[in-house]
């Protein structure tokens, strides 16, 4: 008998019918002679709604209370799933993230995990139910209150359990069959991979790949979770996420023989600041990002420009979210006699593409062949960045699909057939 | 410095302008040198269109899950009412039932309440803070689950919280401006009762006066916990219902004088079943209530018939819920031939109208005063019941109005001018 848990999202048990469609999948796995943990989003829009009422009754709403409000939307999924399994003839119990022992810190908003304590889960378990665990909250014991985990948490919840119960496998359903060298909505002949290891997928996440969240994996990664990520629409094998117990090793100490590259990923979410004209004495690089990190933005690429001898001046460019690009205009600005530099530039039509794979790193020429693709495909790039096994480039926002299609095409991931698309909305 | 505790049903917290609204009568109150306490229901429609979903996912909710699923509601609607006292510039922390230690059996949907233990709401009032507790819900200790109170269950929290603090007032806002003498829809010249007894209140309560729950109603007078009963559109004062200290006296031992009549109810959820022909030999009425009872229906008025002594067989009356009715006449039915009687009516079509006050007690020609008031309106008599403080008598439903009038004039309880009378919607 296995032990699996399992996680929905929003979209998965958005209403009434799906909810029951969900909760026929549980039983269904719990029928094959698997116990079953349950991790549940709020539905649908839930959560959105929620955030609208707050700030209608207060403009900075106070995040204890935000933490209160916002947790009785997987108070309500968890409620309704537990019912549509009892209805279907199995017993089920939801338990709030108090009470399945999800213990956090007191950061309210975006708490992190300290211990997971799921006895009630087990006893649920031992006495042959199904335990539905309410995704994205937990609990203070310092202050006795109510936190969330921030964005992705219920997939941390559900890893977090996962890693806890010493589950065989936690899996992460989700409106795409698993995880794709690339976007199969940019790149037709994009194919599912059926393994990745946890280090590539975290590279892709961070890379603009949606289906996971980055904290979710790092936590599989450190806990030795095995992910499987699948369609919640069909019974396919989806991707398997794992985490080899030494290099080229699987968690079963099977050597794994690791393709140079894992996927391509596309991400369309940032901007880029240069601020033109900084002297170029040591210490500049410094102040500017220290004024940029109290504005509270997550930088993601720097570059410097090699210094012009001649003016005693330099350049410095960075990527970070096109949401935190106003707050560090605005805060560079003010600092601008402080830091001596000439002007600022913004620019919001940039995309980075990112290689990712964990044969790169003992393959010197996957960046050689990379900048080949994208040059034959006529694609400028502009800044580049690199990890083990990981390379990122950033390009022109409009040329962002022609570039994955000529990067998958000549890394050879182009699959036999065109994948299959699913009018869904993402998570 | 007063202690006092509020509490705001379903309709005072309808929408975010509402909210913010009893949030500025909350900070208010607390600016006026109180503290204070508050009791919320769930927002407007929020626990019938959770109630909907579940009826959508699972013909028969498991009660453990629909108490999970139903407290989401209060959590929402507390945690907004903190945001909007705390945007307004006085802390304030919410706390679930569970958290403000309303401990109650583990009889989901219904429980009742066995201890009270509100230390954090202590603790938050000592360090100035207002506390906000959600209405209608438990918690259980043998099996750590959330409970729910039943109707009128968040009246039930006020005044518990009011008993357990040692509060000096439960103020129960409502959408009118308190206790009348009779619907002020049916009797234009209703007035507004200042004062009353607890005792009364139970009876104009089970007479069908619908502004506060009878479980309410007799915690607090258990408790000694006064009540004020009043509007949450306007500052006047309400209706203090109270528990005097001894027959005749205040809670503050001073003397009372109670006027005769308090008030005049009518009620028009009932309906009666007639059991015709019954065996008029020992044990039948017993036999007969012990299947009513095993129906789950709750009896108010029984008549029994004067037996007919040729034929030896009689027939027995019972009100009860109109909503119990179906239940009731498939039992008997079914147990036909066991009791032996003749068939069953079945009459929705009636109304009861109940007279209240303590006074009563020592005034022996009220009931006479009654049926004369009664006689002369012209409204037929069905069926009568009587306790020390209240006379309870069942006529055709389409006389109802015309008889409460009649009886509220033959007493002396018209008002000088007519009263306002809100385009509300109950509770």
């Amino acid at each position: 008998m296995a032990l699996i848990v399992q996680k929905f999202g929003g979209s998965s048990v958005a209403d009434a019918e799906s909810i029951k469609r969900v909760a026929k999948r549980i039983v269904e796995t719990k029928r094959a002679g698997n116990d079953v943990v349950v991790a549940v989003s709020a539905m649908g829009d839930t959560t959105d709604e929620l955030l609208d009422l707050a700030h209608e009754v207060a403009p900075i709403p106070a995040p204890r209370e935000l933490d209160m409000l916002l947790t009785a939307g997987e108070r309500i999924s968890m409620a309704l799933l537990a019912m549509a399994i009892e209805s279907q003839g199995h017993e089920a119990r939801s338990f709030t993230g108090s009470q399945a022992g999800m213990i956090t810190d007191a950061q309210h908003g975006s708490a992190r995990i300290v211990d997971v304590t799921p006895k009630r889960v087990q006893t649920a378990l031992e006495e042959g139910a199904i335990a539905i665990v309410a995704g994205f909250q937990g609990f203070n014991r310092g202050t006795g209150d109510i936190t969330t985990l921030g964005r992705g948490g219920s997939d941390t919840t559900a890893v977090a359990l996962a890693a806890a119960l010493k589950a065989d496998v936690c899996e992460i359903y989700t409106d795409v069959d698993g995880i794709f060298t690339a976007d199969p909505r940019v790149v037709p002949r994009a194919h599912k991979i059926p393994r990745i290891t946890s280090e590539e997928m975290l590279e892709l996440a961070a890379a603009g790949a949606k289906v996971l969240y980055i904290r979710a994996v790092e936590y599989a990664r450190r806990h030795g979770v095995t992910l499987h990520v699948r369609s919640s629409f069909n019974n396919n094998e989806g991707t398997i996420v794992y985490t080899p117990a030494g290099p080229g090793l699987d968690q079963n100490g099977a050597p794994v023989e690791e393709p140079v590259i894992a996927g391509v990923a596309a991400d369309l979410s940032e901007a880029k600041i240069t601020v033109v004209g900084v002297p170029d004495v040591p210490g500049k690089a410094a102040q500017i990002f220290t004024i940029v990190a109290r504005s509270g933005a997550n930088i993601d690429m720097i570059v410097q420009n090699v210094s012009a001898a001649v003016s005693g001046l330099t350049d410095i460019s960075f990527t970070l979210p096109k949401s935190d690009a106003q707050a560090v205009l605005t805060a560079l600005t003010n600092s601008k006699d402080e830091v001596g530099f000439e002007r600022l530039q913004h620019d919001d039509q940039i995309a980075k593409l990112s290689l990712v794979g964990a044969g790169m790193r003992t393959n010197a020429g996957v960046s050689a062949d990379l900048f080949t693709a994208l040059f034959e495909a006529g694609i400028n790039i502009e800044m580049i960045s690199t990890s083990e096994i990981r390379i990122s480039v950033v390009t022109r926002a409009d040329t962002i699909s022609d570039a994955v299609r000529a990067v998958h095409t000549a890394f050879g991931l182009d699959g036999e057939t065109d994948a299959v698309v699913y009018a869904g909305t993402g998570r």
